[in-house]
């Protein structure tokens, strides 16, 4: 017997538009996914249970592992995006009344310090001018005065395409017994980062920047530190979707937090949340192709789309935003997978950008917050940092400049 | 020039698992995607201010409105699980010290009871046997007692296969001066829900059951009641990722809370997070495709596959685990898309499964907490819920259990 009901079809949607551009996406994420990686997203479905997916999982862990170049047992994907594991972080490694020293000199190290101020931590801002970044002494400074149980930074600052000096800093909190959290959203896979090198206790990225990877699928490692004082807290975490050791229980049931030992065999996995498989396929393919071009070498590729970048601009009048600074990769200067080009006086930056994206499909970024209307910003991202792409924007860039005058 | 690094290729992964069997997922959740769905997801990536991605957000919310049978304007999808969602109302619907409700009788809606222990709410919980449901006598005695400002409830629970009855609790709760929060992951788009005849202040599901989507993206829609709770929150939400009114500022931000008003022309969508364009793309065909069919149909459909599901089991000498009860759509009684059966007496059930799994690749799944051991839970989801798969699986159910005994 079929029910009759009362159905509304005020919001019944009978066609969908279908006909999206195809952009190359040179701003600041999402990049371009490479094809390889786009395919995987349509990979058949299987589920959270199946053995055959435990093994994908164990996969993308190992592989996680190298790209933030850590030995890590707790190295896992967060289901959303990167924002969501910068809460993962700041709601697992603080507890209510935690002294909390936040640098915040750009729009996403200020995120951090927003949120850490939901869990209740008593917070020291350090702030710098955007386009500047830290120093030893600074954090000295604020580790001396502010005694943190945790300190947070962003590595590669998306809004002002800074790269974060790392060289000593984790070895100062160490000496200060404080917690590192970095950010690498922007940067991880393109820039030169070392998490076990540099003391990093907590650090997480996205997929959809220097990965080539889907947005909605976010990497993050906690040292044996990290995880002990998640293990020790005397309060729940505050937020359950994002709670470590429930992750852990699924993910990776063996990892003892407390002492940072693993159970062999494996205890059984206990369901957290449906994990979502198509993200997890194309994440592990985004990763698996640096595994297999050495990360090394992927790292040169974005330095070297950079370089020609920075030349290309110059040749047709143009420079970055931030001045020419000392590479060495554990130092402080421009971030090599996202440069902040200087609009030159007089001219309106969104007219340049609806030019390219109108003429060429070609999406390049306005600035954020302090330096709305002052920046473009032009991410070489993953599959995107290339030659091919440099010397298409210059081309079309020089174009859309002089027809924008 | 190139700079030389220390890197450890110990976890350099070089090659990955690509044989995933191809299973017929009859669980409770993923269902297999339709191979419509399965195509968008690999659809080509566009940037998240584009005026092309802001025409596909639009659509994609109209048609949440149909498949949510509601006139709410904050109808957006959240970028993680359907534990995200749920996550998200117990957020943003809870201050600390508010009284809640919290009706429990069955491993969703007991982590509903979790979650809002750490949101510091002053909790009644009413349990009751799982495989039961809530009367209107219970939430009216809950209701008077506790003088709740939100209560909670799932609809359909995936862990006992139960349909909550609905009949008159949106009322009560308004005569009472209480928001009602509704689970409907594992129902919605599969079995009859209305949330604006029902009065349900927040509700949300999951895109990987009765959608036949992909997991990490889950609808949500709330109340302008439940808006104006939010608007006049006395403290932040205590989750920065998924805090309702920054969401808003990008997915409507032509949308007052406090007051459920409108602005034209809509103001700048303000960034939140970069959204999974894939996932929307994904999950806007599968509600298109349910636009198409007809929801009273998809509906029919899901009904029509579980009742032969019934009288197949009856052939084979097995049977729901719940009894036979009103069907009314409103009433309480057995969930049409995922059936509890009951596991005979001194059979494995995980042999059966494993049978079923290794001999034909189909997927059921076994009891969760209180039901482990007693039942199989068969989700006749979406796509999936049809004929075909009905005479399949009964067939192969037949043989598995011979071969169990």
């Amino acid at each position: 017997m079929k029910q009759m009901f009362n159905v509304s079809n005020a919001h019944r949607v009978k066609s969908s538009i279908s006909n999206l551009p195809v952009r190359l996406l040179l701003g600041p994420g999402p990049s371009n996914l490479h094809p390889r990686v786009n395919q995987q997203l349509s990979t058949h479905m299987i589920g959270y249970t199946d053995q055959n997916y435990y093994k994908v999982m164990d996969e993308t862990m190992e592989m996680m592992r190298y790209l933030f170049q850590t030995n890590n047992h707790f190295t896992i994907p967060i289901t959303g995006a990167g924002t969501a594991a910068m809460e993962a972080c700041v709601a697992n490694l603080i507890e209510p009344g935690d002294n909390v020293v936040c640098c915040v000199s750009g729009y996403f190290s200020d995120r951090i310090y927003q949120m850490a101020q939901r869990y209740g931590a008593n917070i020291l801002k350090v702030d710098r001018k955007w386009g500047t970044w830290f120093s030893l002494d600074d954090v000295r400074d604020a580790l001396v005065k502010h005694k943190p149980s945790l300190l947070t930074m962003v590595f590669g600052e998306t809004s002002t395409g800074v790269k974060q000096a790392m060289a000593g800093i984790g070895q100062l909190c160490k000496e200060h017994n404080c917690l590192l959290m970095v950010d690498t959203v922007a940067a991880l896979g393109g820039v030169p980062f070392f998490v076990d090198d540099w003391k990093v206790d907590a650090c997480y990225t996205g997929g959809q920047k220097c990965l080539s990877g889907p947005p909605g699928i976010s990497p993050i490692t906690f040292s044996p530190l990290a995880c002990a004082k998640i293990a020790n807290r005397k309060t729940p975490v505050a937020n359950w979707y994002l709670d470590a050791m429930l992750l852990g229980g699924y993910w990776c049931p063996e990892y003892n937090f407390a002492n940072g030992t693993v159970t062999t065999p494996q205890p059984l996995r206990r369901y957290h949340h449906t994990t979502p498989a198509n993200l997890v396929y194309a994440l592990r393919e985004s990763i698996l192709m640096i595994c297999e071009e050495g990360i090394e070498n992927t790292w040169n590729r974005h330095q070297d789309a950079a370089k020609s970048l920075y030349k290309g601009l110059e040749s047709i009048g143009l420079k970055p935003y931030l001045a020419d600074t000392n590479e060495v990769f554990d130092q402080g200067g421009r971030l090599f997978s996202l440069t902040t080009v200087a609009v030159p006086d007089g001219l309106d930056a969104k007219l340049v950008m609806k030019y390219l994206l109108d003429k060429y499909n070609i999406e390049i970024a306005g600035g954020l917050g302090e330096l709305a209307g002052k920046v473009w910003r032009v991410g070489l991202m993953g599959f995107n940092a290339n030659q091919t792409n440099v010397k298409l924007l210059i081309s079309a860039l020089e174009e859309a400049v002089k027809a924008s005058k």
